[in-house]
Formats: structure tokens, sequence, C-alpha cells
């Protein structure tokens, strides 16, 4: 008898799930269950379709349905899996027509992902509030600005916040971003290199307010502004981008253990503590390679490696995921950001004493026309001059230059490797002294 | 008594030497002595000088004559070393109105770069040859441009006779390069790599005959065109990038030990065989980290490496170099082109049997607009599973790839690792699989 695996969830982590799989047994009955009518679409694309980038939500749609055909893969979508009965092995679902059915699994993959949460602000039921994770969510925003919204409010800074607050812009909207906390991007970037991306949004036009909490939003049924601190800011549309929280309700009746970020915990074969379920994705944490703890990085490219890996141990394949890094990346208008591992302030809360190499420079040689600012922070051990996270914001070539240190971090380099390292040049293209070099040595004048 | 350096060549690796002799010894009587006017300039900038895309040659000076006055370094230009009297520890100098001169050192740096050579053609003394080392060079082929040159023949097709030949066409010229190898970019790229760089060329307009010799140079006193095989080409000027020689005239005179590639032998601290004298530049020969065997690679980054390292020794400190990988990289047209570590030909050569894994996939998300494609090439060693090297040709976003391989290198990365590595991932700067990682995972397939 083929091999059931079952899988609750069909985007980044679900997918890549149901591929490996499939790479890893090629009879096995393999089925994907989905809440969503569309499904296997990139969420990181939602902003640049609002921003005009891209012509429509549609287009997100990475697999289109003849790729589970070809993999062989059932998916079932609009169907709620309302229960898991982890000692019968079988799964309970509810279908848009209130149809239920019970599906035996041999392996089960949560790949529940994660749900936006709003705040309890006063008003928060108000219309004209969104949020943005669905390729519905990114549909109304497009539609209210349509309607002929002139101005947006967006709560929370984080990369989702201003890819949302840059769109607004983009769309010709009053932009505000409202940040609780006093800088932006405070989960991937130091206070000293977040002030860089604000004031990029403050140079287009974007009123950032930090350390600021919403108490209130105002209006009648529709949002017409909020109240941020002390002051009264009008708005015709509002998003919310204050994070998201691990759909782990399922998991937690079965039983799966759960972390210290809300997450579902997983080993290094992405199991849960119940046998035969694995969890990948926004859902899951995983130990991060740094710190050697887990962490809840919901990202992308996490989603779909632990897809990969739980997809071939759900199908009787032997993979691990070694640990991640939460290397990220975005352009914002003209500057391009990106972290990887440890900010000098979470290094700090991991008992790390940070060694910092920090450097500004320019993406291209001198006397190269075109040439655009960019600043390097490294944040190395101090004891052990290990480098433990890095953070780029510069007009170009910021990307590979996060996947360079990522690399450097994996493979334990330090400071003086690093110093050292072999780098290309070519004047379009960048400095005879590449600036990460650069930022490493003037870490090591501080320990001289 | 302060301790005299002496450096001969001032570029990047002798002005490089000489900053890090003077950050190591604050009163050392630092001397730098070149036969050239001009000099701490970026040779790398000349193609693009001519090309148009910086205004003049003297734009490519990265050194004012401010900058050697700020750190107290003596500059003799225009004056000859004729000998090293290696015993007394002295050199002896010719200046340009004929004056000799006996300088005394306790350290000399010889960074006396390497010059062009012209294979015996013939025909090869008629006027309108030219080669591409310095300014004088650079201004020269920019005055033949200007004096109505209509067709340009460039004699070698590697990164140099690329570039000239890119911009000789950004000048309106019909262009034809020959090349006597069968591939373009023979150091850099194997063959399968070279053919898309070859295709741009071509399709750029460039007629480009590889496999072929130069046999002789037509034309009265002036070019008129050459023979390459069978067909005479005709062309009112010529260059000639075939390669560059060592300058070890003086390094042998005075009995320092010479390379299986005509350079200058070094150790790992740059001292050559001859007490009290440092190599270091395009002259120098030095390890390769891969093969951990004597190299030439005559470029800027290892140049101003070698300088440092030498610089700090001949001041007293103790400085190592640890190796190098030859990371190279330019933009050709709209391509860009990396490379680092040993191609697939090379590996070979060195007794490595090469496992590879290649992929062609896009610069962006699918469908984010304006994705550009992109190859990736990668080395591995089939025993060990070591990455060995990497060539990437692609639209965008080359060179900081090449330098995450570099990284790679340096670290030892095998390929599970490379297949399980962190990477950062936005639509408009990237793909959710980073393609350096799928490139890895199609070597996998071949070993399983």
């Amino acid at each position: 008898m083929p091999r059931r695996i079952i899988i609750i969830g069909s985007h980044a982590a679900g997918v890549d799930a149901a591929a490996s799989a499939r790479k890893t047994d090629r009879t096995a009955e393999i089925t994907l269950i989905s809440k969503e009518r569309r499904v296997g679409y990139s969420r990181c694309g939602i902003p640049f379709v609002i921003g005009g980038h891209i012509p429509k939500m549609d287009d997100l749609i990475v697999y289109p349905s003849a790729y589970y055909k070809m993999n062989k893969l059932n998916l079932i979508t609009e169907t709620t899996v309302t229960h898991i009965n982890k000692d019968e092995k079988t799964i309970e679902t509810l279908d848009k027509t209130g149809k239920t059915e019970t599906l035996p699994y041999d392996s089960l993959i949560l790949a529940t992902g994660a749900s936006p949460v709003i705040p309890p602000i006063k008003g928060k039921e108000k219309q004209g509030i969104y949020v943005v994770r669905t390729l519905e969510d990114g549909e109304r925003i497009d539609a209210a600005i349509k309607a002929g919204a002139k101005s947006g409010i967006v709560i929370g800074a984080g990369l989702i916040g201003l890819e949302v607050a840059m769109a607004f812009v983009e769309r010709g909207l009053q932009t505000t971003v409202v940040e609780l906390l006093p800088q932006t991007l405070p989960a991937m970037l130091d206070m000293d290199m977040a002030k860089i991306v604000q004031e990029k949004f403050e140079e287009k036009g974007v009123r950032v307010i930090t350390g600021t909490g919403v108490s209130e939003v105002l209006g009648g049924d529709k949002v017409t502004g909020v109240v941020a601190g002390s002051e009264q800011i009008p708005a015709d549309i509002l998003v919310v981008a204050t994070g998201i929280r691990v759909n782990s309700e399922l998991a937690q009746e079965a039983g799966c253990a759960i972390g210290a970020f809300r997450g579902i915990l997983t080993n290094m074969r992405m199991e849960t503590t119940v046998k035969d379920i694995y969890a990948a994705g926004d859902c899951a944490e995983a130990v991060s390679l740094i710190t050697h703890r887990p962490v809840l990085y919901q990202l992308g490219t996490v989603a779909v490696r632990h897809g990969k890996v739980a997809g071939a141990n759900a199908a009787g394949g032997y993979a691990v995921f070694p640990g991640c890094l939460g290397s990220s990346t975005s352009r914002l208008f003209d500057v391009e950001i990106g972290a990887t591992g440890l900010t000098e302030a979470l290094a700090r809360r991991h008992g790390i004493t940070p060694l910092i190499g920090a450097v500004t420079s320019k993406t291209r040689a001198d006397y190269y026309p075109g040439a655009l600012p960019i600043k390097i922070k490294l944040v190395f051990d101090r004891e052990s001059e290990l480098l433990v996270g890095g953070q780029i914001v510069g007009g170009e070539e910021v990307t590979q230059r996060i996947n360079a240190l990522s690399f450097a971090i994996q493979k334990q380099m330090t400071l003086r490797e690093l110093m050292k390292a072999d780098t290309a040049y070519t004047p379009p293209l960048c400095e005879t002294w590449e600036p990460m070099v650069f930022a490493a040595e003037t870490a090591l004048r501080k320990i001289r």
C-alpha cells in the first residue's frame, strides 16, 4: 500500500514539502489541504503588486495547477482541517459546502503558517483596516486605493509594513508609518542602520513616527484616522503590519510541544514532538546556526528549506535541517537593505559581547560614474572573533553580500579570515578593497 | 636611525605597501620610485575611459600627490632603478635628466609589475599597434580613435582584450577580436561559459575569431589590418592584449628565485629568497588557497593584498598572505562575468576530478519584471565534495555571488553544506531558491 502523506497548508513550505516527498517516494499518495481558494503563491510579492510593479495578484501564483498534476499531488482547496487524531492517525476536514471527511495519514506535515495579529486597539472593528497576508488582503487594499483613498497609515515598521508604505507612495498616497518600537526594522537592523532607512522614507515624503503606539482608530463605521501618541492623524486606509502569530491550534490540540516564540517545536529532521507529525514554514521553530537554540524566522527562504527536509523525512527519506540565520533582504525605494545572523542588540541579548566593524563606502570605483553609497555593519563575537551577524544598507549589490556573509557565518569565519578574504573587483561594479573586508578591518583596530 | 624602506613601483601593490609600512612604523623613511610620470592610478579603469564612461585618463589617478604628503611618503617619479646591490643593501637610480644616485635601504619591496608582450608577429613594428597598460597607452588609443579610426582589431580575448573591444564598439568602431585559443576568457572560464560571452559580443556586432593566430600585421608604415588564419582582416587600429610578462630583471639580477610562471617567488610573508627584499603585485607569485602551490594572478585585488602584507613585514611588523583564489569580475556590455578558484579544465590539470553543478536561472522572482538570465557553474572536487571554483555569467548581481563563493572556498565549504546554506530573498532582487544553492543541488544528483 502506498504511503499516505498529508500536508496541511499549500504555500512555500507546503508545496516544497510535497515536491520533496515526491522525489523521495515516487508512489506515495500526497495530499495538500488548504483553506484558501488560491494556493502556491508568493506572499512576498504582495506589496510589489500594490505598488504597481506587477500587474495583478494572480501573477504571484508560482505553482499553477499543472504543477500538482505533473507531480501527482492531490490538492484540496477551500477546506479546513478541524482536528488531528494522532492515535488513529487521521485528520478531519470540513469543506466549503459543509461536508466533513476523515482522512488517514502515515505522515502528516503541518505547514499551517501564521496569521496577522491586530493589536487590541480601540476601534479595530471599523471598515478600512487591512492586513497583508493573502492575495485577497492585497486585492482589498488595491481596491481601496482605486476607490479613491488619498492617504494611508501603516502600523508597524517591519519589512512588510515598510514595503506597503512604499507601495502607498508609489500609488500617490500621503503616507504615515507608526511604529511602537523606537526604530524601523527592529527585528532586522540595529538603530544606527535603521536610521538610514527612516531617512530614506522621510526623503520620499513618508512621515515615520517611531516609539509611539496607536491608541485608537478614529471614524464612524469607516476609518478616518488614528490617534498616535497625543496626536490625531487622518487617513483613508489603515494597514496593520505589526506581526503574525503562528497557527498552532491544530498542533497544540494534537499534543505537539510549542516553543518560546509560540511556534511548533521541531527537531533537526523537522519532526514535532508527536510521532509522524512534522512541521515546516512560518508555523515551525527551528534551530539558529549561531545560538543553537530554537528560533522563529518567518521567511520564505526558511519555509522552503523546512519544507524540503520535512517532505523528505515524511516520505521515508533522511534529511536534516542544519539551522538558519534569518538572512533577509528587500529593496525600499532606491536602497537595498539586508541582514543576516544577529544584530548587535540581539548578540548582547544572547550573552555575546559584540565587536563591531562598520564602514561607509561606495558601490563602484571612486572614479566610475553612478557609484552609490553603501554602509556595512558587521557583528563579531569579541571572544572568539567569529562573525555572528551583518547588516547592509546601500544603493545596489546588497543581497549577494548578505549571502556572502551568511556563508561566512555558516562556515565560522573569523574577523581575521574575513580581512584576508579574496574578493572580485571591476570599476563599474565595486571597489578594489571590498567594503565587507574593510569593515572587518575597522573591527580589528578596536581590539589592538 | 629610522628604518629606510624603498618600494620600486607605485601603483596598486606599491602604494598599498607604502601605506601598510607607514601604519606599522610611524617613523620609517619610506620612498616610492617609479619610472612613470603619473603614478597611483587604476589600470583596470583604462578600457572604461576609452569607452567613454569616464571623462579622462587622469581621473583614474586614485592617489593624488596630497596622499603621499599626508603619509610622509617620498615619491620619486620618472626614475628608473638600474641595479640592486643586495650585499650593500643599496639601489642605483637613473632619473630623466641622466642623474644617477645610490640609495640605501633596510627593506626593499619590488612592485615592479609586468609589461605587455607583443608576440613575434611579422610587421609588429608598424604604427597603429597599441597595448593597454599605462595611462599613456590609453591616451594613444583614444587619440587614434579621435583621429578617425573606423575599425579596430583586438588580439587576445582575455578580460582586457574584451573590455577594449567593448570600448571600440562604444566608440562606434567596427570591431574584431582574434584569439589563438579556442575560446574567449580562457584563463577565467570554461568553454561552455565562454560561449555565452562570445555570443554576447557577436550580438553587439563584434566579430570574434577563436582558435586562430595572427600571422602578420598588414600595411606600410601604418597598420591597415592583419592576417588571421587564411584571411585578411582590415582595421585602422590594432590592440594587442595577449598577456603581460613580469618585470623581473632587477629581481633576477639580485638573485631572487623566479617561479614557474616567471614571477618572483615569495613566501607567506611576501619575502623573496633574498634577505630583506619583498615582492608584491603583478610581479610576484604567491600561493593558491586551493592547490597550495605558487600562482601568478595578476589582479588589482591581489596586488593590494600582497602590498599590504609586504609593507607591514618590510616595516618590522608581522603579516601573512594566506593565499588567493583569483576572484575576478567584469561587466561586458549588459552581462556581468565573474569567476573564482579553479575552472573545470584547471581542476583536471591539478589532478582534481571535477564534479559540476550548473544552473540557468533568473536574477529576480519569475513574476517580477526585468528579471535577467544568470548562469552559474560550480566546480567541486568529486572526492572531498569541496567547492573549488565558480563561474557566473548573468545580467546582474554576479560580482557579490563570486565573493560569496570565494568565502565558501576559503572556508572549505562542501557541496552538501552549500546546498543547505541560508540565503536572502526578495522578489525584486533574487529568487526564493538562490541559484548558487540550486547549482550545488544539480551536482549532488550526479553522485547519487
